[in-house]
């Protein structure tokens, strides 16, 4: 046994988790302090304005903070109609899948409700599959709804920070910093606390029930993973086609057609455009990387339960991934004063080291903090189920896990940042190929994305081999977490971008003057790193939740090995590994698709309402909005149904070893199509960016904006937003998705899969 | 025993290469009486002139004829000069590596000379360790001779038949379809039959040396295989660098800037990029398909002699792989008499369903040669080589192992055809997304190729899946030769693409009428669409060929089974599967940095020779050829290195295990990225194309040639040239070489490997 005991355990996990959503409600707090209306225009810094410095432009103007107000309450309308809508079909498909998981796990025993022996812990007695069932049911349905409340609560946050941010650029942009990144902060620890608290409350209120039979409690627990990441799934892909078709849409009239600025009011497509962040890059990033998070615990916890620590009964060692995310809250608490309290920012080009400043912090504080809890929650030596046999693991193994996994996360997130960032050659040379055209654009950039995999393939795998040698697959789950230990961080500076992006749209829209501009822009511009380096996470972490799942999945379905040589394995595992571009094609194409009807009816839009052209009639924004919602709502089906039907189909008809061929094929093709298309979209976006800001020599010699160089470098960036933002993204769900649900549904494709090889 | 005697096989498998290698001749002498010289204007058609129909015209005009001469000459001079200088490095790679892979195989029994127990054959003796080391290298130089030599005559019959393609257009587009296709048939026969006569007559050379050990035999012979893959490996990727550098240069300044038309004689890049239709689709497509008919003859031969044919010495049905070829060709021969004799083609719509009647014509003929092939050579009832099992297989077993690969060829090339030809939707959707633009047609570009992996793959995995489970290995070998069998067909309407090709540039240059361009543009047009399918079998084999490469590396590296859950094995796998993603990065840059400084060079010399863009001066094509040639000559090293490395590097360092992982990741992963970069290329082109024809009421409200839609056409066809000609065809050859590499250095691998592993 560790040094910390049970009640102590018992006690911190609640109190981390409840700290965390305490702290979130203080930075909403202190964001809600920028008031957004038209009855108080002191902005509620009524005593600081006496400090008004230069920077200071406008902060009295009672129309403009009307206008954002209104801009804002449109976006959120839209977003939260969205949403909604969303949610009535997610709500169906949970209904739909409930049924399905209860019976088909329902069905191994044959719906008996006598208790069985264990499979593990043997000589004991467990509960019946039927509970197993229902309790795997519930617990779904508990990762689905935590999905779908995180996805919505970020959504929210983002909407009622995002003109608050653009009224902050009036007063610097120091200020208007602070302001996005608390927000992000109010998501990222309400989203991280939220699901810690879920699953402590669910394990222990399931335990009512189980009592001793851990096997059983954790393998019901698995289902909570499920819920999180099919909720995601929808997320994702159903947000990213919304944002990116109207993105795409918009940019293709206004910007090369008709020559008018990025969220330019007069363009019918700028509010579904601001709507698209908020649903596609807010709330989807949201239940994605809850959705990891969910199942890396649920993988650790299946493992450890099989293990030593489950037959033990050893509380507090079972619940180490639990307090690993526990100590995560409280390191990224102390991380996230560093930024909004104790440097402050006073010119553009501290934003991003800021926030690279942000990941550096939280992985040196939680190194230590790993280390800590390794060595308090942890028996010095216990047995870890490894396939069948028992491999002995001392604690200090375990710290290395976690680590390991935590620094790698950090080389992939500066890896992402290389690749995307124009501060270096990578996107320069992009910009610079942008001389002889579009072509050579897409070509260097294609490449670009080619080359960004190689080292964090690398990091992936040096985790795997050193967090599999020391800790069997427990390790690899470990190591998953681990990377997604200070995930309150990297959520908060994640969405920092999309909160900046909308803040300098509204500006725009509320016709604020170009200098406010500038600097929402610069937030802007750092926060497109940002959001790359949160991809490269959520994909990275991803990459080692499936392969955790994956071990839990061939354990729990009683496979021996997963032969590579077996036909029935090899393949699956090519057409595993075919399926992320399957995948792609069809999100790219509705895209593409979604993008047309957009551009026709925005065409439409600037031909047939006179006046829109030169600003005095107003556009129908509403009917864009609709043309996405639709769009989004009917073309997110397909793909999802790709990979929530996969691996029922794959397990019913061809049985468990095709199934883990699948999966391996899967994970080890889709992490590289995820990546190469998040860094190139990332970096086609920056090089675009890099011309228009035009900050060194080479860039100027590029620009200004309209030139032949911007043109190419506009196609590139519309190239890139399905590539960034829709399929690259969504494909880490699908990995993990896929594993976890095969997980999920293992003992039934064990007991009654393989139907077509049986028949021939 | 089989109903075929072995003096029979004797005889009838050199018959069939020499009669494979008259055909070609005979070919070539059609081919030849179309004269290209000033002093004979009757074109050797004397006899037929009175004949002469409305579609004649000017051919009785000498000038057009020593112009075209002049051209062809230029070419022919041009492509010759690369290819010398091309092998002067490749001679100096083929000696180092020759030492290499003596001094490692040498190694594995510490040099000894003594015989040694076998290792399958057990009870026997067999040749010394070192003797193999000795055969293998010789093996390996002779592969790399006959490898040097298809591309080599490849190039040499292209650049005779261009010029007289052209002229014969003159007289009609039959009949310069007649001519390039029978040029197309030299390449296709000789090279099937040449590849086919030297392994002939090394087994036999090889057998006075080793007698009755027919497991070292074998074992050397698969050096041929490496031989012929690692010089179309450099043949691939530097042609491809070569031909994409000058293509891309020469239309970015051609057809963008200057809006003057493709191959116009005023544009210094013409000439480069005539040579590298040549040097790249001719010469580096011979080698490349001519290593997977090495490769896969091999590898079966290899499993072949280890089971019940080799150590009961039965030589017929250990030449089993051999008679195949040998029927191989003899189908081929009277498929060519469907094309050439038996029917004509009068209208240009005609010439698409005559090339694709080839392949239907070859594959239904080739299904009855498998089974008689297989009924006569093979005994009823015998025993495979099973990973250290025996599998009992009956002789129409192994017809349909061989006939599921001939006609999952036939299913890839339709699937291939369905999505890169302009005659059905895909590609006119992707031309109808160029209304907005250049980034929706790249964006659907990109859809479409991920899409049509979709059908190859599981054409694949069924192909696997049957073969291995009735023959094992061998079946898999087998159906990779099945899908070859058919070669000489389809290098013939495969060569015939660049042909066609260079036919519609020398007609330009030569400045013949707008007739004569027409139609050898629509040769062209077809050959596109030709050698997307010629890609497609390529690929499709190269994915059999390598899995049965792999499976006799396994078995002679002596690896019980590749447990993707084992940590060493599954980092090989991601890791395996990322080498794809590096290899495009590289070629794709090397393409990019090369069309620019092409760029430059054509910009250079618009800009400084007066006269130039009024065709009253001649551009410096030279200098053109000389960018392109260093370019590539230096850049294919690198991406070379890479391939050739790994497999030495992941061996020695890590061990057989985490090689297995390699092999498995890289060939699951390139596998789709070959298919979706050849296919997106290959419709990007034709889309281009679609709108240039204008044939139909959809294509006309696109067009014409320099609207907005055709100028984002042409970018996407600059984007998909790197993709369809460089990166994507030098993967399969990637996969391959690396299987074939890693089997004859399995006993080097298996003795000293793993040493980081050792070390820690």
């Amino acid at each position: 046994m560790g040094a910390l005991s049970e009640t102590l355990t018992q006690f911190l996990i609640p109190v981390a988790a409840l700290v965390g959503i305490g702290f979130a409600l203080l930075q909403w707090f202190l964001v809600s302090r920028v008031k957004v209306s038209s009855h108080d225009s002191s902005n509620g810094y009524k005593a600081k304005l006496i400090e008004a410095d230069e920077q200071e432009e406008g902060v009295d103007n009672i129309e403009v903070s009307i206008k954002c107000a209104e801009i804002q309450h449109a976006i959120s309308v839209g977003a939260t109609s969205f949403l909604y809508t969303e949610y009535k079909y997610l709500g169906i498909f949970m209904g739909v899948f409930a049924v399905i998981i209860f019976l088909f796990l329902g069905s191994v025993k044959g719906f008996s409700t006598k208790s069985e022996p264990c499979t593990y812990n043997q000589g004991n007695t467990c509960k019946p599959a039927l509970a197993n069932a229902a309790f795997s049911t519930i617990a779904f349905l508990l990762g689905a709804l935590t999905s779908v409340l995180s996805g919505f609560l970020g959504m929210k946050i983002a909407t009622y920070a995002n003109a608050r941010t653009t009224l902050e650029a009036r007063r610097g942009v120091g200020k208007a910093f602070i302001i996005a990144f608390r927000s992000g902060a109010v998501m990222g620890f309400l989203l991280a606390a939220n699901g810690l608290l879920v699953l402590y409350v669910s394990i222990n209120l399931f335990k009512l029930y189980y009592g001793d039979d851990w096997e059983g409690l954790y393998e019901s627990i698995t289902g909570y993973g499920l819920g999180g990441s099919s909720m995601a799934l929808f997320g994702r892909v159903g947000g990213g086609i919304y944002t990116k078709a109207a993105d795409v849409g918009a940019d293709l009239v206004g910007k090369v057609e008709k020559n008018i600025p990025e969220d330019d009011p007069r363009n019918p497509a700028v509010i579904a455009d601001n709507v698209g962040d908020n649903v596609g890059d807010i709330a989807g990033m949201g239940s994605d990387l809850f959705g990891s998070y969910a199942e890396s615990s649920c993988a650790a916890l299946f493992v450890a339960s099989i293990s030593s620590f489950g037959i033990d009964h050893d509380f507090t060692a079972m619940s180490y991934p639990l307090i690993i995310s526990s100590m995560g809250i409280v390191v990224c608490l102390i991380t996230t004063l560093f930024a909004t309290d104790m440097f402050e920012i006073n010119s553009v080009s501290e934003i991003e080291p800021s926030l690279k400043r942000q990941l550096v912090i939280s992985t040196v504080l939680m190194t230590a903090g790993i280390a800590i809890v390794s060595f308090l929650a942890l028996p010095s030596e216990f047995t870890l189920f490894d396939f069948g046999t028992e491999k002995l693991v001392k604690n200090w193994h375990l710290f290395f896990c976690v680590a390991i996994g935590l620094w790698a996360g950090l080389v992939i997130g500066y890896v992402t940042e290389y690749y995307t960032s124009n501060a270096y050659s990578p996107v320069q040379d992009v910009a610079d190929s942008c001389r002889t055209g579009a072509a050579t654009n897409v070509i260097f950039g294609l490449a670009l994305g080619y080359k960004s995999v190689i080292i964090p393939i690398f990091a992936i795998a040096t985790s795997i081999y050193v967090s599999f040698r020391l800790a069997a697959m427990y390790g690899i789950a470990m190591a998953a977490l681990g990377m997604l230990s200070t995930i309150s961080t990297g959520l908060a500076i994640d969405a920092y971008g999309p909160i900046s992006d909308n803040a300098g749209g509204i500006a725009e829209m509320a016709g604020m003057s170009h200098s406010i501009r500038q600097r929402t822009d610069a937030l802007d511009a750092a926060g497109n790193t940002t959001a790359a380096i949160g991809k490269g996470f959520a994909i990275g972490s991803a990459a080692l939740v499936s392969l955790a799942l994956f071990g839990a999945y061939v354990s729990r379905a009683g496979i021996k090995s997963v032969d590579v040589l077996a036909p029935k394995v090899f393949i699956g595992l090519i057409v595993g590994a075919m399926l992320p571009y399957w995948f792609s094609a069809m999100t790219m194409k509705s895209v593409g698709s979604a993008a047309l009807k957009m551009v026709e009816e925005v065409r439409r839009q600037f031909n047939s309402i006179p006046g829109l052209m030169e600003g005095t009639a107003k556009p129908d924004y509403a009917n864009c909005v609709k043309i996405s919602t639709d769009a989004s709502l009917r073309e997110m089906i397909p793909p999802g149904a790709l990979v929530m039907l996969t691996p029922l189909i794959a397990g019913t008809l061809f049985g468990v070893e095709t199934l883990a061929g699948v999966l391996a094929g899967s994970l080890v093709s889709g992490v590289q199509v995820a990546i190469s298309a998040s860094n190139t979209g990332g970096a086609w976006d920056n090089a675009k960016k890099y011309i228009e800001a035009g900050a060194s020599e080479h860039a100027k010699s590029l620009g200004p904006k309209g030139s032949d160089c911007h043109k190419a470098a506009v196609i590139g960036d519309t190239i890139g937003d399905p590539l960034k933002d829709t399929s690259g993204p969504s494909l880490n769900i699908l990995i993990k998705l896929m594993a976890v649900e095969s997980l999920v549904f293992a003992p039934f494709f064990a007991a009654h899969g393989g139907l077509l090889f049986k028949v021939l």
